[in-house]
């Protein structure tokens, strides 16, 4: 695909040798997000972040990987303040304020709008989450993070057995993991859930046309035997019909340290989009668990505001230009990364 | 008038000639608005942009022009949050906050609230709207995109064919917009509006004690004929006693391309402060519209921006400096203006 | 101390020798913060401004200090937004966040939360008020305007005569300002309460205990008279277990210019943290003061930007760059400080 201009709605988007390009300059971004080095490529751009669905992790992810290029953030978060509100079209929204910003990074609980806000924006739109639907820079950080963390044992992505656990049905990470891990070869799916809460058909479908292994399991410890990845996640409470549907799934899949030591491999990685839910109740990720080095969640987090950079450098086509921008960086950074 | 460390809280403040140094100023910033190049004038200067009444389109437009400049944004956006909310004075918060920023841009829902605000600020104090008094950098785009979509006719704002429609009562542009437009020669306004929607008497007088022209009508068709610009208005709603005094007048002024065909000269430019209401009952103006060239919603946002930073730049006194502290921009910026 | 890299939490890591360096530093940013001089240190430096209760005051200081030193703020907010929300736990949020910027500095409504934070953050945070516990940049501020403003009579702090007035039980800005103060020598403290807003007796005791005079009093008139220093406070009424409860304490001290004429001596400095209640009916500190000289309460806002970039300063040791990245302002600034 071509980057340049480029509006970055769903992973579908993508063929293998993009997301390669995607992680190739996510490497290139590495000094500057880890504060080795400072550039000021986009200085004078500007970032519209505009958060219609509460956010704090992907919001400052956002706005950090810009200010990290050099650019500044003009935030929107509060759908009842906006003109919306007042009976604005989101082709009137779109049309108004992508002549004020340079690219846009939009969250909306609606699933498809920042598909057709992007439809009217004249600047890149990058989706942030779109309901239920897409959160395509969450899947690259998180496919990004696979990547590294088992580089240090040899493997690569192609013959990768990753275990997915929890929520499949309304997490819209899961989703746009599976659409973009689907690209490679010959990966071995153990999908763990409940009956209730079980990954589309239709996802499961396009795995298996593909050629990949889907095994299902409602049992977490005989899920996670012989795997590299396990992914879990926070089940979707706010996206139940209700409540009390909500709680009969509370709690079913938990990992602590014990369970993982007497079930995984040494070096299987614990990863999870976050945020996890520490109430007594849920922790489907023990806190125990904190100090195991396998722990990857932290690593992924970190790893988003790469890809964000280098989402933005490509969209906004200054790949080459970063590093002509850079300097090192002259204060306290240590014990970071 | 002299511009360096004012405060612009009325558009009473201006003579024709200061509004010609606006739009001079203005001109000079479209180059940097249109992101063709970048200035740094005010870096390390800070925007305090406080907006106690909701507001996405003026408040990133302020924040943005600033940003345009060179400068940082501190932004507050909750009245209940603020100090105001613990008892303190317009007089202390001012005071208190004018010693964080270079200049103040600021909206509140109360009439004079700026005003009084602006007395207590140790700095410039620009008004983003307060309540159904005045808006004057909206009037000021406004008029300066009048301006430039005519000057393609030959034409210029002295003699102008204006047409003024909807809700003339509790729009704050519309009376500001007067206001200014009033300071040239030969205007000939129709007002059309339903009864109980008209103009404020005191506007009707000082127009016509002025020498222009002021027709009344409660007819769209009638009223749109031989005019230069038509000026829609949403019905303030926010602003009514009741819902249920606002639900009379929803609706009953629309604007579509089948009117606009059969009753319009073929230059007659379709402008209107934004936003306009969608809702299929509302729709003052309709999305059919959306490819007639002579609709100058969107421009008249952009010309914000340009507006913005020339205020901007007169009150901190960086006009000259602008250019010097220009360069070229360096990422993807087609498909814009 | 050793400031590099330090978390700023509470007054007691202070000791003498510490607040003196702070003050150096602080006076080192006056050029800066008074816009006589712009710093660019910390261009691409990134500020976690984290305000989990609501202020305007103390996050608009924080963002606005890291601005005069040239670094870039991302804000959160809205604690109802944040992932807090949806079960995370401190640990983690602090673990993701502190990935993102370069400080953090927080404010949240339960009492040591900030600590609690702090420790699993892998860069250093700035306490901006933990409920009724601490704000060590808000006494430090308080005494830097002390210093300051008796330094013209020839008086330093050793010595000093002090008098607190108002809600001494829940204001943490008294609190901290005690824990500070008391590392001089020979201070004399007035308490001025209501029998059921007084000074927590463990603060009494352990300025008793380090040799300073404490007297007590319920009479405004009397305590007033021999001070240097009359330090005001808003009675904390959101703090209180009802609304009836703060009732009956609403206006029980009162200071106005007929007073302060009457009682005190004629250089007596009259201090606030603010927000002052100005409701006829709390009027702690009457707006006809609003003009003597020696009420120092913006000057006390003020001075909270040079302690605020002083500790970024220090915790980021960037305090002998600053000047070698200084360079003069070019816009308007008159009429400020």
């Amino acid at each position: 695909m071509n980057f340049v201009g480029s509006h970055i709605l769903s992973v579908s988007q993508f063929e293998r040798e993009d997301v390669a390009t995607v992680f190739a300059v996510a490497d290139k971004m590495e000094p500057y997000a880890h504060r080795r080095k400072v550039t000021r490529v986009l200085e004078g751009a500007i970032l519209g972040n505009m958060f219609f669905e509460p956010s704090t992790r992907t919001r400052v992810s956002f706005g950090c990987a810009f200010n990290l290029l050099g650019g500044e953030v003009r935030e929107t978060t509060d759908i009842k303040a906006s003109a919306i509100a007042k009976g604005e079209s989101f082709y009137d929204t779109a049309r108004v304020l992508s002549g004020y910003s340079d690219v846009i990074a939009m969250r909306h609980q609606l699933e498809g709008s920042v598909a057709e806000f992007a439809s009217a924006s004249r600047v890149p739109v990058l989706n942030g989450g779109d309901g239920a639907n897409e959160h395509p820079s969450q899947a690259l950080l998180d496919l990004y993070t696979i990547q590294n963390e088992i580089a240090g044992q040899g493997k690569d992505i192609d013959g990768l057995r990753i275990a997915l656990v929890g929520d499949l049905k309304y997490g819209r990470a899961v989703h746009s993991l599976c659409r973009l891990i689907m690209l490679f070869n010959n990966i071995q799916f153990t999908l763990i859930s409940s009956a209730g809460l079980r990954l589309p058909e239709n996802y499961v479908e396009e795995l298996r046309s593909r050629g990949h292994t889907v095994n299902l399991s409602d049992q977490l410890e005989e899920g996670i035997g012989q795997t590299d990845i396990i992914y879990l996640t926070r089940t979707q409470e706010e996206r139940f019909p209700s409540q009390d549907e909500a709680n009969k799934y509370r709690g079913l899949f938990r990992l602590n340290q014990a369970i993982y030591t007497k079930y995984c491999e040494p070096n299987t990685v614990i990863m999870h989009p976050l945020p996890r839910d520490s109430r007594g109740e849920a922790s489907e990720l023990d806190n125990d668990l904190n100090e195991n080095p396998n722990l990857a969640i932290f690593r992924q987090t970190d790893n988003g505001v790469l890809i964000r950079m280098a989402l933005f450098a490509l969209v906004l086509d200054v790949v080459d230009q970063v590093d002509k921008h850079g300097r090192d960086v002259g204060w306290y950074t240590e014990k970071r990364f």
